[in-house]
């Protein structure tokens, strides 16, 4: 998506060499309400034809995302999978561990509640970045488990020099990512894929 | 808004007396996205006339309802207060915290980074409950914080039997609450107030 690469390069803080990429001056602290739509209709016309009954995505990054995705999806219900602290009982929630690629930090649960993921419905999943692909795995083993189907994944931004892509896509989950990043660094800005 | 009062009568959950409202089936787990535009347009209804220059929320229940309230509001950028653990260096985040007033809870902080809260920009807060008001509160310090002034706080929902209405009003606050509840419990259900 070009609009996206040319707001990566413009708005985009590098730190380090294949590290981190800040974004948060329009996708994940302050959100760019506009454009978010139009990275919605984007997703729809990558998943062209494609059924989908639920967007689900994780907190809190993801929900702004899916939100002002969903319109483009005939308002399809948004679920955002919570991270730990619940007081929910087992049994009600499906339950998933997102593996942590940090230093110092731990792997934590995400659930979500039995009540918002049916069998047989097709979920697209929604998120702003793919590295590792911790997250993402969580979420389709979430949808396994209720034993609903991954239509696939909409990502705003893949770090492909990271292996979650590979990981998601070795799964047969088809992964849309609107900007792909090759290598970055402070010195060179954002190369992106192809 | 007598479309959401009906909405909470139908789905909601209660648990105790004056105590847990589970809303997760529409607003903050699972997502009804036409019913949340609905909502945002009822809260530029009561805003009518009043500048927004930006929507601030906290995250995470806060961020579905703020992004697609926007679009009533001109897409007014949405920015959300995060919680605590941040990598962020000092002064370059505005940071209030959060009284917590469940038991065994401890207060925590949120921080907004000052790139996105600018001196005399009119600012509208939007979460999803009003119970003791210490979220909103925090948020209306850290709009202090930056030199810029509250339009007001649009809320969907008021439990109006505790005291965070009273106590933001009280700060000369605007409130606009869309379901306000006088008493809820198992038995009698919930009764709004007027």
């Amino acid at each position: 998506m070009e609009e996206l690469k040319q707001r990566i390069c413009r708005d985009g803080k590098i730190r380090g060499s294949n590290e981190v990429l800040k974004v948060d001056s329009f996708l994940n602290h302050q959100m760019d309400v506009a454009f978010l739509q139009a990275i919605g209709q984007e997703f729809r016309r990558r998943f062209e034809g494609c059924q989908v009954d639920r967007i689900l995505t994780i907190e809190a990054s993801g929900i702004g995302i899916a939100c002002l995705a969903a319109p483009s999806f005939d308002n399809a219900p948004v679920v955002f999978a919570k991270k730990n602290k619940t007081k929910n009982i087992a049994g009600d929630v499906y339950i998933s561990t997102v593996e942590s690629f940090t230093q110092g930090k731990r792997p934590y649960n995400i659930f979500v509640s039995k009540e918002f993921l049916k069998a047989g419905e097709k979920v697209l999943l929604i998120d702003d970045f793919l590295a590792n692909g911790s997250a993402l795995s969580a979420l389709i083993d979430i949808v396994h488990q209720a034993g609903a189907e991954v239509v696939g994944a909409g990502i705003v931004i893949e770090k492909a020099f990271q292996p979650g892509g590979e990981i998601i896509r070795g799964k047969g989950v088809r992964v849309e990512a609107l900007a792909r990043i090759e290598r970055m660094s402070e010195e060179t800005g954002v190369v992106f894929c192809e």
